[in-house]
């Protein structure tokens, strides 16, 4: 049970689910960067960015967004959710390209504090080829995730423990994307 | 000068708004948000949402945020600055109502992670009279400049540090708001 009552079945509507029901005035805005952030036309790939967004979920130990976008970047990444692990379980060792690796230590430092991100960083990601706006977008979706994880956890919503209860969200979102 | 190429001048775009100028397509959500949550008509006043940003800012010691937001906050308050100043330095002390107080405490465990928050802060928010709703946006405040501060800092964007250089910026956010 949620700390509020959002008015809907917290199974029905699991994680920011239920809390977007509650607040469509905030939920439109909310929708609307998840889709230009995550699906929008953009060089790196949907998985890549759901990837980097499942990332910063799991070191937020935020439940529900790091199983639901796990699953969102497994069904769109052709090594699947056995990459989405390694990356988790071990980023220096992952097979993921050097660019893509440079991008989500980026996205790291972002999710401890946006003054850990260092011109070191940022070169290195540079040297692997990462443009102006791969980083601009990798350090907006780290932060924004950063949100949603708070938002998420903070209003104390259900996550099904399950990752299998995410597969047919996952779906959804690779056919229909954020609703907006 | 931030890590990226933002096409502006930072003394005349400071902060987040080079980020916006060079990302107008994530810039209309982010501002679509700030709007709904800092200024729509709620029962919480225009000044204490501005005060919940400015403290969460200044926990997450964003330059830019807190000393835009506490301006904000500052003009749109009885008290002005010394009650923005004294939320900041003691908030077990500060001269603001028990429910503000609650909400506050609130948002700052949503600035340490969401699962900071408890239901005994949700319940000594409902003993203040805090609504659901109140206690929503608080959570999703708190959670929103969690990414803001990120945004701006994660980037490396510049910002003045001198407290009156942000007055302007306050009168012409007041007056024609964040620009939706």
């Amino acid at each position: 049970m949620a700390y509020i009552d959002l008015g809907v079945d917290d199974k029905e509507f699991p994680g920011i689910t239920g809390p977007m029901k509650y607040r469509p005035e905030t939920a439109q805005h909310l929708n609307g960067l998840a889709e230009t952030l995550l699906r929008a036309p953009n060089s790196l790939p949907p998985g890549e960015r759901e990837l980097i967004a499942a990332y910063v979920s799991g070191l937020n130990e935020c439940t529900f967004c790091c199983s639901s976008h796990s699953a969102f970047a497994a069904v769109q990444l052709a090594a699947g959710m056995s990459l989405v692990d390694q990356v988790r379980a071990d980023l220096d060792t992952a097979p993921v390209s050097e660019k893509l690796r440079a991008l989500l230590r980026i996205a790291g430092a972002v999710q401890r504090t946006g003054r850990a991100v260092t011109t070191e960083l940022i070169a290195a990601a540079r040297t692997e080829n990462a443009t102006d706006l791969e980083i601009h977008d990798t350090v907006l979706i780290a932060a924004a995730f950063c949100m949603f994880n708070r938002y998420v956890d903070g209003l104390g919503t259900f996550a099904p423990q399950d990752q299998h209860e995410y597969l047919p969200m996952a779906d959804r979102i690779v056919r229909e994307g954020y609703g907006v």
